[in-house]
């Protein structure tokens, strides 16, 4: 469950802070202001791309607290640049790196419990990282990907694969 | 290894299944020709939603067939209609219904080698699941939504989640 969670949630965190970074760049080159790109969305009633950083970066953290059997810490949403999301993915690998194989045992089994959209979540621990956790993860990853590629940011599925190396 | 990948994809690919049949009906509510749907992408050297359920539901049956020890079946990539997906989706799932838990004894271990654009890729089964064949399939199942929400097809979270649900 561990080797399943945080090492992935890692790696894919790392994979978007270089594809920010790309996007960051591509700002500056053609004098794009980075509120403009930031707020950018696919639709009207779809959340913008700060709030997709936000919750894929939440949903990291809230999947590994919760399978480590620990209280879910709380970021506050404010982040208003690059900058700001990047360090906001920092704090989230950062927390992700104190957790522990010891903590992840029985994890599998472990009654998952949280609220969603209003609604109380009950899962198991596997289905919960397979099923709600993972999909939901790379659903806000992939997201920013298309919001950034829709708005002509030159990336690749290698910066979605990469884990941050350079590509 | 079994039970974090061929479920997970049975039960993403059940939603993918439910995602497009409202697109189908979106269609047919606003008279808008469904080639037109189809052939809809995000940028322009961006696949196009036909190729992106081909790929996510390509990236199940690959994965399903290298971590079980047998040869990947080839599907041909015809698809030209709605009811043509529906149909590539459902063999795929009829595919992956077929493998057993003890095809999958070892398979965390096991060296999975194929090609991807051009390069040939190595991998052990565990790392092949987590890092490569589940976040693509995510990565183009989540596309396929984004270009339909982008459309104005009326789809929510739950469609993604639902693992084919009504929702």
């Amino acid at each position: 469950m561990f080797d399943s969670s945080v090492p992935v949630f890692i790696h894919f965190l790392n994979s978007l802070s270089a594809i920010l970074r790309k996007a960051e760049v591509h700002c500056e080159a053609r004098k794009i202001d980075p509120n403009v790109m930031l707020n950018m969305r696919l639709f009207p009633d779809m959340f913008a791309l700060t709030r997709q950083v936000q919750i894929a970066a939440d949903g990291a953290k809230g999947a590994g607290a919760r399978l480590a059997g620990i209280p879910v810490p709380s970021f506050p949403d404010e982040e208003k640049s690059f900058a700001e999301l990047q360090a906001r993915i920092g704090k989230t690998i950062d927390f992700l790196g104190t957790l522990t194989k010891a903590q992840f045992e029985g994890a599998e089994g472990r009654a998952i419990t949280f609220k969603s959209g209003g609604q109380e979540r009950n899962y198991t621990g596997a289905a919960y990282l397979e099923t709600w956790a993972k999909p939901n993860f790379f659903f806000h990853l992939t997201t920013a990907y298309a919001i950034l590629r829709h708005n002509g940011v030159e990336l690749g599925k290698p910066d979605f694969l990469s884990g941050g190396k350079a590509v």
